[in-house]
């Protein structure tokens, strides 16, 4: 039986960690950063080493391929992101790029012979850190970004995706060349950080993705009237935050009960004006992150919420506006991918289960071209996007021998 | 029957209008400040005019003297400040001061004979837009600072208002020798703008006050665990939001229903962390503002919300804890001075109501040192602290004239 060797993965990870921007603080290493060109440059290396032909498209998507014993066979790819949120973790991203690395690494030195090629791909800008748009590198490599979208999305300082590739060496304006294309890749594995608390509250090493949660990001607006916190009694007061926080409060028990049991909804970010201790708030914005991996509950979640909001707002005498601000579909990955994962896990004795994913991942544009299988390995107390992320090596060597496995079967 | 003339009232608080550091967005006169200078270099020339005997203490508090009959009687003091918070309105503390102000000069100008002085008395800091604290003029009128007190009382250049009285020109280290002398003053008038909605509610011209509410205020700070909004099933999480929305809901119900009637609840400011719209927060901090004229019925409010607090906690697994930022007792107004207001109100055929004050007033602190009374004049829609601030000069007219009836009385 083929296995990785968790002490690459280990010495690999440990290698990129150091191409650091803020040291001390987590790790941070931002697409097209001084610390990302090292750590492309450290791959690229490995890369080398292995003999794989490498290919980097116009945002700076790497692919890295071993050929197949069948030149016209389609590739099987496996890997994940490199870059990091600010004051991010050690895993996520890398623990899938390194293990991919490591898994073609093992299949390069084993001689193992297969139909078709195996790559290493390795997204940029997946946490949209510099751009806020998350999973940018992926969405160009399927073709939902072409170099005059990349123009339009802009850093905080103005600066473009599209100049900032540029700057890093990339030549945006060949991206439509360089998309994917169709029955180009027979199939995506991607391992990933679980970033919750479910594979780790249950003791399992290993989560199989059946599904990724459809998103519906909305911004909430409760405009009510400034007063005196002393001076205006309950009864005449036009209180926008006391309306929020009535609509926050039922759409925790809302999503709790809701019936699919896979609803969640997360009120993250709140402002309030003009925020001093002694005014009655004029105005109150709050988010609202809602997911399900069954649409149509989704969908009735999302009403419900819109129906207390108008509820709320009209009892507390404030005007209310709900603004959908951006989402995405449910994914359902294809069975017999899921279905072959859990079968090697079964054969290889590895506690797991089925899950779903509520975070989105680059394999969820991957699925619009090809099949997709992920593989999740759980986070230390549920710890994401923190300095305090962590992963146990025990259970990332194990989930690497599980994708090492079915990249191995898929490529056959 | 003496009138005051509302032309010459509003010609002064143009006038003092004019020194205004933001024009176009409100007034804002920030004691010490350039404007607050040019401010009260035109009521010193006023009171010069009514031949007042002027004396300015070591914080800026002015008083103007117009002496009584009897050499060895108490003063009936009437004024307010003219200080302003950041873009602020035309009439909060320029109302009571140039009401006093012209309240004096009609009794100097029709030359009423009386037998106690009155004083013009205009306060500094009121508002605490310097130095964060509101009614430092006041207080260290009554005592409540000394020098050593204004050293540590700082804005947030770090200049302290020790040193910005001195730049000024005032002499702080003789505050000792300034204090108000037991028995020095009869009675004290303010007349202010309500600074909410329930005389203009109720079409009345004037609200008489009849007791200042005690003030409650806390910080609540409520820490979870932060993590990842897709990611985490509903009962997995520890989320300080939801709780915190829960709490101020409750708080809401608690207030509204709550047995003296007169018990508000404010929740104004909120800080949430991260704050990102799919984080499930990690902490978050919400001020209380709680007051009541009847304290017992206060310190049974601020129990139950401390009760409602934990309750949340702890049904959503999160810590939290309440602090104790600052607050005052509630003050009484002598009912003979209230009775005596009302009776003029009555006889002047002036529509008005006894009510309480939710705001604090530099009248407060002259309560722990002499009889107090006050006089609200309606707010436009409520609205204060804000350039939309009004006042009709009708009201204000019949206010003043109010408050000049109530000063001869009790200067007689």
């Amino acid at each position: 039986m083929l296995s990785v060797n968790i002490g690459r993965i280990k010495r690999d990870i440990d290698k990129i960690c150091e191409f650091n921007a803020t040291p001390g603080c987590g790790y941070t290493r931002f697409t097209y950063s001084k610390e990302d060109a090292l750590a492309r440059e450290y791959l690229l290396d490995e890369c080398a080493k292995l003999g794989l032909a490498v290919t980097i498209d116009g945002v700076g998507n790497i692919r890295a391929r071993r050929e197949g014993e069948d030149p016209h066979a389609p590739s099987v790819m496996a890997g994940s992101h490199i870059d990091t949120v600010f004051h991010g973790g050690k895993f996520d991203g890398l623990a899938g790029t390194i293990g991919a690395l490591e898994a073609i690494r093992t299949i390069v030195e084993n001689d193992v012979r297969l139909k078709h090629p195996v790559e290493l791909v390795v997204f940029s800008e997946e946490e949209g850190s510099n751009f806020s748009l998350p999973l940018a590198g992926s969405k160009a490599m399927v073709g939902r970004h072409d170099p005059e979208d990349l123009k339009k999305l802009r850093s905080p300082d103005g600066r473009s995706m599209y100049e900032a590739a540029k700057d890093a060496g990339y030549e945006p304006d060949n991206l439509p060349r360089e998309v994917l294309r169709p029955g180009e890749v027979k199939a995506m594995l991607e391992l990933h950080v679980e970033q919750s608390v479910v594979l780790d509250s249950q003791g399992l090493s290993v989560g199989i993705v059946e599904a990724i949660a459809a998103l519906r990001l909305y911004e909430t607006e409760i405009s009510g009237v400034p007063n005196h916190a002393g001076a205006t009694p309950m009864k005449l007061r036009n209180d926008p935050m006391a309306a929020a926080a009535k609509t926050i409060a039922r759409v925790e028990d809302l999503a709790k009960k809701a019936p699919s049991g896979t609803t969640v909804g997360t009120v993250g970010r709140i402002f309030c004006e003009p925020n001093v201790p002694n005014v009655i708030p004029g105005k109150v914005n709050f988010t609202l992150d809602a997911r399900d991996v069954d649409e149509p509950s989704l969908e009735e979640f999302v009403e419900a919420v819109k129906k207390i909001l108008k509820e709320e707002a009209t009892s507390h005498g404030v005007v209310s506006e709900m603004r959908f601000l951006g989402g995405s579909k449910a994914i359902y990955l294809p069975g017999d991918i899921t279905g072959l994962i859990e079968s090697i896990a079964k054969k290889r004795g590895i506690s797991c289960m089925r899950m779903n994913s509520g975070a989105g991942h680059d394999s969820c544009l991957l699925a619009t071209v090809t099949k997709v299988g992920m593989i999740f390995v759980p986070s230390i107390d549920g710890r994401s996007h923190v300095p305090e992320e962590n992963t146990r090596y025990e259970d990332l060597e194990t989930g690497c021998n599980l994708l090492l496995e079915t990249l191995v079967e898929l490529a056959r």
